[in-house]
């Protein structure tokens, strides 16, 4: 059971701190938490990011979605809907645009999926059944 | 603010489907919520983990913390300690056993370190400060 | 008063544990908690069942709803038909198809009736006038 | 996901609907719903428990507690020993005295069970580590 | 600040036992707690209402609804019209009917108001506006 | 089921809007929601208090505790022992100091009644089982 | 994080309590909780404001809004709504109308504007993102 | 009424955006929520705490508590200590060292002053007794 006051923990490498602070609180609207030398942690959509500065690979590659990806799963469509519009309103850049995954099963969901300036890939979704949210 | 009926959505590869189940099932507690031929999903502590069937790298390297990990941090010092003894008595192996960080500072906060069968590293922490949590 | 962390506790027999898996997980999208050799232990739309491994009787006979059955009351009409719908796409058979009882009195609700792989009965109910949901 | 205001459902056959209610609200301190001429229903610590009024076999046997059974799982072991308490206080009669279940596993609970007049098996129960309740 | 757990806790006289079990019970929808010699406890929605058996006036006068009676006040309006249905469906009768009160002031408020077989006036109110629920 | 939205409504008669305030704000802490000529409005320990102002008793009796009396009863011991302290240390009379009732029984709690300047009996209540609350 | 059981507490200075309760108790519906010489203390929208008596100024300027001013952001536009209507029926003058702030961007939000007696202003938001509320 | 889903929101001055930043996030434990050329916007405490650029005044009083200043009246003791022992780990000053208000009364309450870069008094306390919190 999800227990309300525990918090997922994620943490991921990141090249530049100040364009990460300015894509997930500037952009995205997460709040700053914490700010040191080699990180940042993030209050992200409720839980624990930290960003490890990490050095830049030479050979950026571009990035896949899978297998390693994080987000977050909204129960309502309102909130999805909302922070679609967001991403809009602020140009944030899309790496998959808003698309509709297994329509006619029950898994059906609503997702898309952005990159931050890390090439790290954050996903959005939202499950017609709620069911589906695991 | 964290919504309590949002889940946050992690993605991550594994290299075996059951040693994924045996272990986070099996000896973590975790609850499965679904399998597929290619991925398995699981209720983790509250929050979806994906685990995406990848292929094994063909030479493994030892996994490093940094920057890449996730897990839970506990509101409550009792949850933590309840873990712990879960892991003890089961005899899940750390990859960093349970530790201290930041004694004298608000930033103070137990942890320990677990590794699953894909070398995927999972931190679990308990802050003395909640307000340290984020 | 329905304290949100006790927990319904409902131990039911079953006569082959991978077809209860494959039943109460794979179609129904309940999650799988434990696994052992004599029995499972499954979150049942937050509660917990039980399913212990029991010899099938020799000459099983058509199950009857009355007097012994379990389930779900429903206090949105939304979740009750997204169940409804999650059972349809997945073609699994009812025992019951919806139906509508008591369509006069206060106590009108639908409902309908799954049958487990052991003939264990499952019925999902909503009614109109949540104060008739005891 | 537990939601709090769904509720679970359990039916059993009851052999006299005064003696079910002289022992479920009665005693264990549960409360009346309704009552029709086959039935009642209750609010069994928060869950819906129907007692359809069924003949009573002509040569009842001794109950047995597996596989079938029902109860309440506590979260806090105050409300467990509270429980615990009322039944002695009002001298409930035990089908099975309080006792503790694999003591040296993560799985380690308390546990005691009722037998309703109708032969019905109610056990009672209290994880050390409630991520075991399921 | 409205505490969950509390609850109000009020005492009226009655007189007669059984009659007040049909009403509140049997046509009202309340929950009954315990049965004593001299009195009964209900779960009147969510709070505690203790009815004292005592000697009925000899010269019963027709009642009056101020200063004396109890009632609640619901949040959603669909609570409201939900208990009124159940009235007319079960025909109870109206001590007054719904009626809209100081409907050009903010205090705008639907009321119903019930009679029990021992002459309480029991108010049923639902306000546009909920900062007036006080 | 107490929906914590919703409030119960209690309407009695006072003498005097002034000593009411004086008594129910003033000393008992309780919050005043409006005040018109003839009645004030509290927030009475979360619940809706009316006083509605009446004409005094020409020959005004001993109140009787039986059968009309009202009040909270406290889920927390803690929150009991605080009002109890609040009264003392505020020099509130009591109509009947604490007590504790059926000492040997299930029913076991801890009681207080004070006595409004109207003469309107306010009990507050705890019980040992929170199972004997209603 | 936003603890429901804290509350936020601000001090200002008004020139007169009667004026001071008379209008944030009367008009704006706000409960008053304690009333000393010197100060009154409010529930206002279920945090505590203290009104603390203070000379008027000699030569009272007209209020600026900025920087300093209190108020409520609401999560839901219905509150919001709720609010600017009794404002208009009780006839309370606005310092500012209610207006649309930056309409083409994410934080977008309706807002209106209070004076109190004393010159204390207050502002009343709704933004379409909850995202943007803090 | 409380409710937990809005927000309280305080605008005041500040001279120096770095500083407030620093003070507020990198000291006090707030989290940045969005940062503009002239504010920026603060989770304090779960509440909107908007800090406007103005000028600083050319001649800077003393600050004085009376009658304006803001803050949090925790509702538990151990929040209270725990933002104290924070307060001294990281040296931030105190403008008023803790003390102990009205040891005697029933608004017995601990308390402590802080003040920002901009000479803005946050005080903190802590009552004995919660239905002093407003």
């Amino acid at each position: 059971m999800r227990e309300g006051h525990d918090l997922f923990h994620l943490a991921i490498p990141v090249y530049d701190l100040d364009a990460t602070v300015a894509f997930y609180v500037g952009m995205l609207g997460c709040k700053l938490a914490r700010r040191y030398d080699d990180r940042v942690t993030l209050d992200f959509f409720g839980d624990q990011l930290v960003c490890h500065l990490a050095s830049s690979p030479d050979a950026p590659a571009e990035p896949e979605l899978y297998p390693r990806h994080f987000g977050v799963t909204f129960r309502q469509e309102h909130d999805f809907r909302s922070l679609l519009r967001l991403c809009r309103e602020r140009g944030i850049p899309f790496f998959r645009e808003v698309d509709r995954r297994f329509p006619d099963l029950v898994e059906a969901h609503d997702t898309f999926v952005l990159r931050d300036p890390s090439d790290n890939l954050i996903e959005f979704k939202h499950y017609d059944d709620p069911r589906m949210m695991y």
